[in-house]
C-alpha cells in the first residue's frame, strides 16, 4: 500500500487534470498508471517530474525503444519493483520481443558482475580509456 | 593501483595468452585492457569471464551499440569507474556520438531518480503492468 | 513472511524484554516492531543495535524530524521497504508533514539522478571543494 | 579526467552563458562548478537539469540546510565523490558544523546498516505502519 | 508475477529439460527453483548461467558454506528478495545454524555501514593497504 | 584528501588516544588506519564504531577469516573504494590467498548477476524457501 494517497482523475485538481490529460494524450491512453496518481499530491512536482519525462522520453537521437531498455535496465540494477514492470511494459507495447528481453537482462547481469570485479580487484583504468581525442 | 598483480602477455602462461589472443581477435585490437590481466592471476576465471563477455556481447537480437550502451547505464548507476570508462570508450568505438551519450545519461538520470520516487512513496504495481498477455 | 521467527514479548527470555521494556520506555508506546522482534533472536545482536539507535537518533546537535527524515532518504535510495514504512511513520508522528514528504523525496529523487549524471560523466572535482580552511 | 569536454565560460554558446550567469547570480557567486561544464556540451539537459535544482532546491516547506544535508545522505549512501564533495561544501556554507557533520554521517551510517538487516532478514512491515489515517 | 512465464519440466524443450536434469543431479534435488524457470525461456542464456554456478559454486578453495553466506552477504546487501530467500535456505542447507546467521547479518550491517562513513568522509586510503608485497 | 581533518595520535585528545591504544592493542600494530582519524574528530562517535567493530568482529560462531572475507564483498558489492582496500589487507593478513580473493570475487561477481537477474524477471519467491521449519 502506497505511503500516500493516490489521487483518481475524478477527484483531482484542474491543475492535475490538466497533466493527467497531457499524460493520456502523449501516450494514445486512456489511463494513467500509480506512479503519477501518487506525486499528484505535490502538483508542483507531478508538473515538474511529467515535463521531464516528456523531455528526456521524447524524440531525440536515440531510439524510444532503446531509451525503455535503458530504463529497464538501470529499475532492475536498483531493485525497483514498480519501476521494472512498469517499463518492461513499456518497452513491450514498443517492440521489445521476448528474445530482446532475455538479451537485455543477460548484459545487465553481466555488467553488475564485471562491476565488481573491477570494483574489487580496483583495477587502474587504462591511459588509452582516458584519451578523448 | 589494483589490489592484484596485472598479469602482461610476456609473463602470462600458454593458458592466459590464448585468452589474450583471442580478446585481441575479436576486438581487432592489439592490446588488452588492464580489467583482463587483473582476472589474468586465475586463468580458470579469466577464461570464465572472458567467455561470457563473447557470448552476452557477440551477435544476437540487440543492436552492438545498444548493449554497449545499456552497460554505460548499469556501470554509472553503480558507480563503477573503471567500467564507465571502458564502456563509454567501446560504445564510441562503435558509434555513439557525444549527443547519443548526452542523452543516454539522461535517461539514466531519470530513472534512477523516479526509482527512488517509486520507493520512497512505495507506489502499488498497477494491475495492468502485471497482465502478460 | 521473515526469515527468522519473530520473538514476541510473552516468550521472550527476560534479557530480550529489558530492551523491549527500554524501546517502549524510549518511545513511549506499548508495542514492539517486527525489526527488533527479528534481531531478539541474538540478545546480544539486539541489545548492541538498540545502543547504537538510542545514541544516533537521540538528543544532539540535528533535529530529531530531521535525523528521521535522513533515514527515509536512505532507506528510499536502498530501495528497504520496511525501513522506508517504518522511518516515514516515524518522522510523521514527528512532524513530518505530506508537503514536507513530498519535497523531501523531491531533493532525493534529484540527487540520485545528479549522483548519476556526475558519476557517468566523471566528472573531476573542483579544487575550491577539496580546501578545508 | 572527465568523460566530456568541461566548457568554460569564455567558449560557451550564448545559451550556455546565461544558465551559467543564472547559476552563479542564484548562489551568490562568481564561478560555476565542473557539474554544470561538463553538462554544457548539450544545452538543453544543462538547462534541465538547472530548472530542476532551482525548483527542488529551492524555497519550499524543508530548510535549505536540510535539504543540503538530504543531499550528502544520499551521496555518500551511493558513494558519489563528486556530490558529496560539492553538496558537504554547500552545507557547511549553508552553516552545516562539524558536530552536524559527524552527527549527520552518523544517520546515514545506522540508516545504511539497519536496512540491511531488515532486508536480510526479511521482516515483514508492520500492520501498524501502512495505515495512514 | 514474473515478468517472465516460469517454464514447467513438462512443456520444456530437451535442452532445457536437460539443465533441469543436471541442476536437480547436482543438488541432491527432485524440483527446480523458479529462477531457472523463469531463464529456461531462453535456453542459451540458462544454459551458460547454469555452468558459471556451477563452476563458480563448486568445489574450490573455499568452503561451499562460506561460498553461500557470501552469496546471501551480497543479496542483502543489494536488497534483493528472491536471491536472500534462495540462498538463505541453501546456505541453512549446508549447515548454517541460527547463531551464525545473525552474526553473517551483523558483519553485512557494520559493512554497510562503514563503507558509508569512509564513503562520506572520503577517507584516504592508507599507503599501508596499498602495498602489495 | 578527506573531508574532514585526519586526527593524529599526538593530538588527540586523551579520550581519543584511549580508543587508538585499544584498537594497537587489539589487532597487534603499531598504528593506526585514517578510518579511525577521520571519526575521531567527534569521540563518541569514534568510541560507538569502535565498540561495534570489537564486538562484531571478535570472536563469535563464524571463523574471523570468513568475516573479513563478508565484509570485502560488501564493499566490493557497494564500490567503497577505502573499505575494499582495508578489508583486503585485514583478510591477507589473517590468511586469505590469492586463489582464496580470486574465487571470493567470482562469487561476488555472480550474486551480483543473478541478483539482477531476480530482480528484473522479478521471479516469485518459491513457497519452498518460505518454509522455516
Amino acid at each position: 500500500m502506497a505511503l500516500v494517497r493516490l489521487i483518481e482523475y475524478g477527484e483531482a485538481s484542474p491543475e492535475v487534470q490538466a497533466v493527467y490529460d497531457d499524460i493520456m494524450q502523449v501516450r494514445g491512453t486512456d489511463w494513467v498508471n500509480n506512479f503519477w496518481k501518487a506525486l499528484a499530491n505535490d502538483p508542483a512536482q507531478l508538473k515538474r517530474m511529467w515535463e521531464n519525462v516528456k523531455q528526456v522520453m521524447g524524440p531525440g537521437t536515440l531510439d524510444p525503444l532503446v531509451k525503455e531498455m535503458v530504463y529497464v535496465a538501470v529499475s532492475a540494477t536498483n531493485g525497483c519493483e514498480y519501476c521494472t514492470y512498469s517499463h518492461t511494459a513499456a518497452a513491450r507495447n514498443r517492440g521489445m520481443s521476448e528474445a530482446m528481453f532475455a538479451e537485455l537482462m543477460a548484459v545487465v547481469g553481466l555488467a553488475n558482475e564485471t562491476n565488481r570485479l573491477a570494483n574489487g580487484f580496483r583495477v587502474d583504468v587504462d591511459e588509452a580509456f582516458k584519451r578523448q581525442d
